[in-house]
């Protein structure tokens, strides 16, 4: 195990921290909240000392493999959530450090399930600490890490792959490096967008820049009590289109805009993510539209909050916990499915569901005809063996860790509904779940022990799965 | 596809339904039931004019390949049902059809899930025909067929791989009519044994019989609307132990009895399976020891409990709806692991899970060190990679049908907890879940759609779900 390699990445981890919290000391500074300022002004310190401390020596040995890529990557999600933490309990705006450490890995993953039952309560500075980890989540730390830094040496392409959900790697270009800025720029580009048509839309600064890294993220964080019910139409079918824009994959982007646009309307993985889209905005539409006044009232609400489930943003303009059981068994399955992969959106992702249903259904055209030699293909291009594997053993090991979480979580006797939904959201990066973790409700009630599993499966859902296990298992420290 | 074939099994497996309608016709006499003496004769007759009338012609090629024994399989396991149902509706005390095929299909395969909410109004030969269709559906109606019939030629193997539950098909013997002999002879020897240790117990023969027809099948329709809470201590010991018994790997009491007692305490499997029953046994005691008056209390329905609901036979002495969390997720969670593989007992089985565990800790081995070669093993075997792929395969299918199954019965708006342990229950082949659906409960508030739908259920369940989903599937029935 290269372990300087590990604490060299880990240290530039802390230093970007450390950076990002300039944006809400700038935003405490706006609204003159002194004791704010103090208190980023110090955890951005800690952050730096800390960060140029383990960083200080450079390794010579450069080389990292699967294992080192993994647990670097682990390890630098769970320092930023500890890091990321402070500002919160210092401030004594959530003096529990439990509660501060679920509600920031809530951020970092872009999970958005909160511990706090007044929103509104927080200073502003906080609140934009709070949806700016969405936005540094979405698309990764490490991925930025890898954009800005001159990390060369083999190995990167692991820090990619521990990071960026998906089945299968997807660099854009054969360089990691500049598959990293790429990416980087084209979200960056996105998101500017968003935030110019917000303001367009007559929302102010504050709130268009919190509420577009809540959507660039997928995260959910809202900075008012009824979250997104309150905004104009406009706003809310913005965010919508920039949700669900923000679930496709961004390498489809990529083709779009630099190498070949046809290719973007060919992918199968985009086509069945807008058609679940759109039968789920069907399906729940007919169930729910005696619970509205009127057609654009019913469809709004219902496209919003398909857009914020699968996407695994978990945004909410209406409280789908009231909704009939057939609608919100349909969010529930969405939760699972979540966006595609290689976007910002959590979930077990579009193709891996894809990838699932062309095995099964070439087991039962194998049994009828087993001369045949059948390849599962998905947009043209032939799945490797390898992908195939990846994604049963990922699905077997998401079922494990989902049946283990439940179970500790279970101890605090509340019913298995909002069991049930409370790991599904947080294990799929979503928010709210159904009954007392719905969207009207919060994760206050559960004790230390359900929060910290909670804010492990946030992290665990958000790396999918094999960083974190790599962490606890014995085989990544032996020699 | 061999029609001519397959029609000749369905007629013999109608043919020995109506053998099998002697013993209920029998109870009817010794009762004197002279309503239902009538309707079994006439069922009997039915079954066996169909029966001869389809199988008439014996067909010149006896050639099967997969999906004929798996179509036929399928078919046998309707047809059975719908036969099996006419006794319950022609006697006019379950007058709705889809009633009546709902619990025979639940008689058929083991599952015990009942729409009745007296069961001590049935006459006592119709509940000896709920009864002994659990033993007839435990072992298997085409395993029987093998046993008896001179089915020569190739493809029984396939009759046998589609009917019996496990991962991969395991043959006692070379030959498959001499392993279908053997399975039934270790059935009726332990069935024998039972029924002859609950008359010393003081049982009648009545509740002899019935009761260990439930346990043999790991079905769980009791006679008593207080399930198994009324009867004595003794018994209801013993049927927890044979309960486990049934729950057991027929193979290995093969092993144990005619060849080498030693493989059979080498059971990878085995060992896990009790493992698990020790394990829930702790912990579901230790969290509701407050329930009950006395240690023995709580040992013997725990236990009891877990014996029950992980064998899924569904028998219970207790409402464990009324349970704390912690220990309905358990059983929650037993419900879908299930018995060891080529026993009665339905679920996913202990060895798919094991093999599914298996194969997460090789690939955090392999992340670690991708250089290493590693083989997954169970009882000291290496694991096939083509049981791997079908494991993988069926729990991709086990998902995708429950969740389809999930969303159809949520049209009646029941919540969510009952919808997902109803097709928990089902699915599993278990009986009660948690909720509307609990030991106290039954199934007959859904809608005639969900019956259905949870029919399939239970069929695509106990077959294991390729059988069934062939049937709908346009590649079996393309040249």
């Amino acid at each position: 195990m290269n372990y300087k390699m590990i604490l060299n990445i880990l240290g530039w981890v802390l230093k970007i921290e450390a950076a990002c919290m300039l944006l809400p000391l700038l935003c405490a500074v706006c609204y003159g909240e002194t004791a704010e300022i103090y208190v980023f002004v110090l955890c951005a310190l800690l952050c730096l000392l800390v960060g140029t401390g383990i960083s200080l020596r450079r390794p010579k040995n450069k080389v990292m493999y699967a294992r080192e890529g993994f647990v670097a990557v682990a390890l630098s999600w769970v320092l930023l959530s500890i890091f990321g933490a402070l500002p919160f309990v210092i401030s004594k705006n959530i003096p529990n450090f439990i509660d501060a450490f679920f509600e920031t890995v809530s951020g970092f993953t872009t999970t958005g399930a909160s511990i706090l039952t007044d929103v509104e309560a927080l200073p502003k500075s906080l609140l934009m600490w709070r949806s700016f980890s969405h936005w540094l989540g979405g698309m990764g730390v490490l991925v930025f890490l890898m954009a800005i830094l001159p990390l060369s040496g083999s190995g990167n392409v692991f820090l990619l792959k521990a990071e960026s959900p998906g089945p299968a790697v997807s660099k854009l270009v054969p360089k990691v490096k500049s598959t990293a800025k790429l990416l980087y720029l084209i979200y960056i580009a996105f998101t500017v967008f968003q935030i110019v048509l917000m303001l367009l839309g007559g929302e102010d600064l504050f709130t268009s820049l919190t509420l577009t890294f809540g959507t660039a993220g997928t995260g959910g964080f809202g900075i008012l009590n009824s979250g997104i019910a309150g905004y104009s139409r406009y706003t809310q079918y913005l965010i919508t289109v920039f949700m669900i824009a923000f679930g496709v994959d961004f390498s489809l982007y990529y083709m779009l805009f630099f190498r070949n646009p046809k290719s973007f309307f060919k992918s199968d993985e985009l086509k069945t993510y807008l058609l679940i889209i759109a039968a789920a905005i069907f399906l729940i539409f007919c169930n729910t539209r005696y619970l509205f006044d009127t057609t654009e009232e019913t469809f709004r609400n219902v496209s919003f909050t398909v857009g914020s489930i699968i996407t695994t943003t978990g945004y909410s303009t209406y409280d789908f916990n009231l909704w009939p059981q057939f609608s919100k068994t349909i969010l529930v399955l969405l939760m699972f499915i979540g966006a595609c992969a290689g976007s910002t959106g959590g979930g077990i992702k579009v193709s891996r569901i894809m990838i699932l249903c062309k095995s099964i259904v070439k087991e039962i055209r194998l049994y009828a005809h087993p001369r045949t030699t059948l390849k599962l293909k998905m947009s043209g291009r032939t799945i490797e063996h390898e992908t195939v594997r990846g994604v049963n053993v990922y699905m077997s090991a998401y079922v494990c860790f989902f049946v283990g979480a439940l179970l500790i979580i279970s101890f605090d006797n509340f019913d298995f509904t909002t069991n049930f939904t409370a790991i599904a959201a947080t294990m799929n990066n979503i928010g709210p779940g159904l009954n007392m973790v719905g969207p009207m409700g919060n994760f206050s009630a559960f004790s230390p022990l359900s929060k910290m599993v909670m804010s492990i499966c946030m992290l665990v859902g958000r790396l999918e799965i094999f960083p974190m296990l790599m962490l606890f298992s014995p085989y990544t420290w032996k020699k």
